[in-house]
């Protein structure tokens, strides 16, 4: 039960760090002396810096000795952008490491947990496997395919409906609202289309703005970089990124950027529309391990039939609007997916349905 | 407490009794006495037998003398198919009666509460208010409206898809299922449009059939008497009213009824379709109170749009379908309805949003 507990800290410490870590994965780790006390925690650093368990390691300084470390990952044995944690957790004087999942990511060179047992360490896995591989998804997808974990959230009324004909039109109440800001703060990229830009100007930040003031990439796809440059996705409160293709104008690619916006042209589709594939792939080169994709019915629907989507987020709101559009369109084929292990919540007036259409990583159940 | 109790118990019988009182509403009564012994429980019977308060006070015989009667509807004081309930219950010497809720119906002339008090009984009500004004809406709906109460069910996919492209194939799991087959055990009737019946051959029987052998009305909307005389709705397991116009071919009604069907000529709207307002006029001249409509995009569009529907049950299934059709449809108007008080519930796999777009009766919360 202590090691629950432990283990909990530490799954909250990951949770904080979602959005902020790539291309690392969001880790937690918390150092607990023998009565439980809590003797120092940590979460991985912004790129290039320290991971969770040197963060935790060194708040608990002199006191580790002896102590339980708590981490929600496989500590690394390998030299990347900094010395692998098994030295750290050896030097340290840890006597027992409680890790919830190991680290299959072969890019890593793994191994941690058998280093740590060979130097006398003990070590027991398993405690929050499940919660611990939920926010290591990200770094799986983009370890074991080179691409960004994707995750499509949507909003229907009780008849399915996203929108109005026309489009736009508020489906959720307020919890809702709050929930999908949290969503944007773990994720480490918004992905909408075009077309939700000139029919919304959405702005696709975290509102109120975290206190540590980061925002997630926003990205557009627009094939023919008809985002206007004065759209409130271009500019600010963050950084935005147009993905065009070749046959987008110039001019117009000339203008976003100089509005500020970063641009990448990326492999058309034979109808000349951003690839999905592509743009997952580049994605993935710029080394973002979650993004989440707040579409359309026609690009929502192109993402589940091209297979893209790995998690859904669905909000159901109590009303029906009668006319309107549905969800996923334009999609050729049917693409019947089904939801793994659905997560169903009440938010505010709202419910939420949360699933996995695939996972990454090691089986943990 | 002991109040909320024998009401609790009062309410289950009445809940046991849905589908099988009409006109009546379906109530339930407990005879308890003061050491919070059951006596004697009761609910309504089929149409033109004994009401609740005479059926438990019956079961408790001479022991009912001083006791306390918990019922889910004030108890009727006029005379109709029966006596009025008021005289038997003082013929009883019924000490207290606790109820919860007052009829307001003006057609049974009310006063049951003022009657007793003014015989020195003892009078609680507001107990279980709001579950028993659930049970008697249709009760309420229909002396109020002369209409039935129209629940409108449907299942929807996650991105809000109710059916194939084609139409049919399942949406939900075994528990929704079985949830389904309750609702409609629950009904006084089941409508749906001549198209479901075309695609899906759909029996709308309650399946395993109740223990009573009591199976709901079915209604057929079907304007032109498309449905084939050989349909599994058509005379097997139960009744089945055909509703058409004076424009469906004699031929085919003649068919109709030979194979066991009830036909009934409706006014048509301009476009010669059945009119659902007229429709609704008709069931409530049946005096069915409480009707659950089973239909596909159109008809339950076309129900939300004209405002036909009291309340909604809308099961969301964890998966995604892609292309499909969405849950209501060629609504020409946008037809927003907010659900009052939505109750949220896991059924199986997948999740029941229920809730109400018009409530009868006396207001309770």
């Amino acid at each position: 039960m202590r090691h629950e507990s432990a283990m909990a800290r530490a799954l909250d410490m990951a949770r904080r760090a979602r959005g902020r870590t790539h291309p690392n994965p969001p880790v937690g780790a918390v150092v607990v002396g023998d009565d439980g006390t809590v003797l120092g925690e940590g979460a991985t650093q912004p790129a290039g810096g320290d991971h969770a368990e040197v963060m935790a390691l060194r708040a608990a300084g002199s006191h580790a000795r002896g102590a339980t470390l708590a981490v929600t990952l496989e500590p690394c044995n390998h030299y990347g952008h900094t010395p692998p944690c098994t030295e750290a957790i050896l030097r340290a004087g840890i006597s027992r490491v409680v890790a919830a999942i190991p680290d299959t990511n072969p890019g890593v060179r793994g191994g941690g947990f058998d280093y740590l047992r060979g130097q006398g360490v003990q070590v027991v896995t398993g405690v929050g496997a499940r919660a611990a591989s939920d926010l290591a998804q990200g770094h799986f997808k983009l370890t074991e395919t080179g691409r960004p974990h994707v995750s499509a959230k949507w909003a229907v009324t009780a008849d399915g409906k996203v929108a109005q004909p026309s489009g736009g039109g508020r489906i959720t109440g307020d919890a809702a609202w709050r929930r999908v800001h949290a969503m944007r703060d773990a994720a480490d990229a918004i992905i909408t289309g075009v077309d939700s830009i000139l029919v919304d100007d959405s702005r696709l930040t975290v509102r109120p703005p975290p206190v540590d003031g980061r925002q997630p990439l926003r990205v557009v796809l627009d094939s023919q970089a008809r985002t206007p440059p004065s759209s409130r996705v271009v500019g600010h409160d963050g950084r935005s990124l147009i993905l065009t293709t070749a046959a987008a104008p110039s001019l117009r690619v000339g203008q976003l950027k100089e509005a500020g916006a970063e641009v990448l042209i990326c492999t058309p589709t034979a109808a000349n529309r951003i690839d999905i594939d592509a743009a997952l792939e580049a994605l993935g080169e710029l080394r973002l391990s979650s993004v989440l994709l707040e579409a359309g019915p026609t690009l929502t629907g192109a993402f589940l039939a091209t297979g893209a989507v790995d998690s859904v987020a669905v909000f159901v709101a109590p009303w029906t609007m009668g006319d309107g559009l549905a969800a996923s369109a334009d999609v050729d084929a049917l693409t019947a997916r089904l939801l793994d292990r659905p997560r169903i919540s009440r938010v505010g007036e709202d419910t939420l349905i949360e699933g996995d259409l695939r996972r990454y990583g090691p089986a943990v159940d």
